[in-house]
């Protein structure tokens, strides 16, 4: 279960767009799907990656996921817009709404876009780094199925609800934050889970609500923490963060909210009564020079950001680091040297080669490690 | 030290406007400035209230507060505004920025405020929630003097920098988050440190960057820990979080950031080499109907608010509780059986209404506790 092999970003970039193509989406629609979903692989999300190929497909398979989407605006003032994604592939949705975002702050100094009717749309920060060439600043959320209870609750009534927020700098790379609004994510856990390890304690909660260390207590009833762990430490702050999250993205849109948000997992039946359509996200620009000049925003960037790594380290051979260093480091480890894919993955993947009769020689590894 | 006497809001608004017309502001500054502080202390915010004004003063005798201050926009487009607090109260200094926020909602969905050269506002949830009565979504931030250590630091970089939001709901009250981005805010440290208590674990670091549950390490070197407490627990969200309000309140804007940002005791002296002037605010607000109609927003918000009250309960006893619960039973209790002041709070303000020439009979308990 744990043997590892990697694959060249190009080869994993070949299979996921044949696979996308293969489900009917579009060639564009396709190789936008493909850039977004590799995305989390490069930065070191594997959760989100190429591990998640099947189940998308599955979505589709089950009539969930629509390839050929009319993903439309429904209402829109100066700055501001709603999308209806059309139940369209999340990894399209997305980086259509963050456009149009970015043209409402062209115009207007700031655009922001609640989008209703969407599927699961990859890692958050890839649509918020999408301001980042225009030299605005991107903010991004996204509800999600419901995993995590609220503090006090044993009931899984939120997502891990992510925020992503992607600020320019000058000669410093960007400041990129993308952050679950819990304790830990779903992918740290898979991880521990396939290592049969415990958890550190503080990460969920068993199905009575009990503290437990059990890496498996998500799949016998029990649910994640909010960021904070318990309310002692803050629980209720995750908590209100993954509620503003759901509520931005989905009570705002019309889409479907709470623990009403629609699983990922195709074999997961779709709640009853559910107040709203889809999948619900949230995407923000703000133009730089709406508030200062952008060149002097950048040079107080870079000054922001060298004081931050300059900040004296409990360990000197642990710096301090900026958010986005490791997910740019792992990008640039994994353009050189292939992206890590372990057996169950790789089997998966084997698999739906084969059931949309695609050639098995789109999956060939590097080097075994 | 811990004996406690109860004042009604009446009084302590009498005693806070006149200390406030004394220190030179204006009739409407001063009403203003009253309102903004003693929120604090209607909702249980005690370390931002009353408790606050002798520091206010001593920063109008030390010259760092403005009591006639010349509060203006410095740049604008149609969403966003940058203001100049002209080193004013922030409690009269950000109500003047939301009002640009909301208007520029009015306009054209939603308003973005950076504001730069002020200084403390008292609690962010106050100006959150003056975008309520228009139906809007207000949104509040604001940096502070440095207390927090990013992780893996043993330095103080960041204030506990609050994020505040607040969310119209139809029936059922609002919506209301408003918590700083630390595992527990300085003022139930400094509860603990009155009652000589240790604290959990999880709030606080020595001077060394070790784990301490000592109350009073922050007196002595250390730092409050960002949410999530330590790395494993998810403290670099904290952290982003921390950083993010920095960054909009204060490069956005031209104010100080970081370890730069102004001290708020007045003895403490202004760091050198400062990037930009004052502390920085940052506030939004967003119209509901530039997003959806306003009636099945608050429809829906309704249903959300009553789904999660109803959330299963670990322990019957202890419901689930929405963002501003706690805060608002304590507004009710407060306006009908006064408000609590520690003795320590109390000789305070009677040197400062001493100093100030004014009558010691504005100072006068409800019943002793």
């Amino acid at each position: 279960m744990n043997t590892v092999c990697k694959y060249s970003y190009e080869q994993l970039h070949a299979l996921t767009l044949a696979v996308f193509k293969k489900a009917g989406c579009s060639e564009s629609d396709a190789r936008l799907a493909t850039e977004v979903l590799l995305s989390a692989d490069l930065r070191g999300v594997d959760s989100h990656g190429i591990a998640r190929l099947t189940g998308y497909i599955r979505l589709w398979e089950a009539g969930r996921v629509n390839a050929q989407p009319h993903i439309r605006k429904v209402h829109e003032t100066p700055s501001t817009a709603v999308v209806d994604g059309d139940a369209g592939l999340g990894l399209v949705v997305a980086p259509f709404a963050m456009n149009i975002a970015i043209e409402k702050a062209q115009q207007c100094g700031t655009g922001w876009v609640s989008v209703r009717n969407s599927n699961h749309f990859g890692i958050a920060g890839y649509h918020a780094m999408m301001a980042l060439e225009h030299d605005m600043i991107g903010i991004t959320m996204t509800n999600a199925s419901a995993l995590v209870a609220p503090t006090f609750s044993m009931e899984r009534m939120l997502g891990t609800n992510p925020i992503a927020v992607a600020i320019p700098a000058g000669s410093e790379p960007a400041f990129v934050a993308d952050m679950a609004t819990t304790t830990a994510a779903n992918g740290k856990l898979e991880l521990l889970q396939r290592k049969n390890q415990d958890t550190p304690g503080g990460w969920v909660q068993d199905k009575d609500g009990k503290a437990t260390q059990d890496a498996h207590a998500l799949k016998s009833g029990g649910a994640l923490l909010p960021l904070g762990s318990d309310r002692e430490h803050g629980s209720h702050k995750g908590y209100a963060l993954g509620s503003i999250v759901d509520i931005f993205s989905a009570v705002l849109s019309g889409a479907s909210y709470g623990p009403w948000a629609p699983p990922f997992p195709a074999y997961v039946p779709m709640p009853e009564h559910m107040p709203g359509q889809g999948l619900g996200h949230f995407f923000g620009a703000m133009r730089i020079d709406a508030f200062r000049e952008a060149a002097a925003f950048k040079e107080h960037m870079d000054r922001w950001i060298r004081r931050f790594r300059e900040a004296q380290p409990v360990n000197v051979a642990q710096p301090v680091l900026i958010p986005g260093d490791p997910e740019r480091a792992c990008t640039e480890d994994r353009m050189k040297n292939g992206i890590p894919l372990v057996a169950s993955v790789v089997a998966e993947l084997e698999q739906l080669l084969h059931k949309l009769e695609l050639p098995a020689a789109l999956l060939q590894g590097l080097a075994a490690e």
